[in-house]
């Protein structure tokens, strides 16, 4: 059996799972109402098969109350991730710097424009 | 063809490639040098595999200087997860909070300790 962290992200590494944790990032949904958007693509058992991968991994947790299956999102695992990223935090704030950096030149501010077409001393 | 994203956190799903960025988190490597702790576990080339998944996903970029093959973090691929966290910070924080609360609990900080223990008023 894989480790936690790498369930954590098996999990995270298709793009309908991560739409479905996007949508549940709005607030506890039914699993009825969650799976609507995405019946147009894929069939609600294959819907709930991303669902029970997201539930294993800690993702999600779902609950039963009465007819309803309400799914929230679990802070756990995520918390779990965003502790294994800090080590690496001096890589992705340099790209971040970076792609800032790049965005001010494509977009500048009034005044980093300023600045740059020699009108301050 | 799996999307950026989703290759990022394939190529995250396995502690060999977590063990190895984290080799590489102390600094530019050499192939056979990042190898050698590895090498009692599995074969060379298991390794080299596992360095071209990550070298793929973007997370590591591998050069040739004669007849060195040194290896670095590339930050990009991780700011692309840093960014994706980001919309889960809410539940995420929530979880390091309680767990900072309950560290609290069992190794109390002396001031901490003093608050409890009704010392201080």
């Amino acid at each position: 059996m894989p480790d936690k962290l790498s369930q954590t992200f098996t999990a995270l590494a298709d793009p309908t799972r991560r739409a479905l944790l996007a949508k549940l990032s709005r607030g506890e949904t039914n699993v009825s109402e969650l799976a609507k958007p995405f019946l147009k693509k894929m069939s609600l058992p294959a819907i709930t098969k991303h669902l029970k991968v997201l539930e294993k991994a800690g993702l999600i947790t779902k609950s039963r109350i009465a007819q309803m299956r309400p799914c929230k999102i679990n802070g756990e695992a995520l918390k779990d991730v965003a502790q294994w990223m800090e080590q690496y935090r001096i890589y992705w704030e340099e790209s971040l710097d970076r792609l800032g950096e790049y965005l001010k030149t494509i977009h500048p501010t009034p005044s980093s424009k300023g600045k740059n077409d020699g009108r301050t001393s």
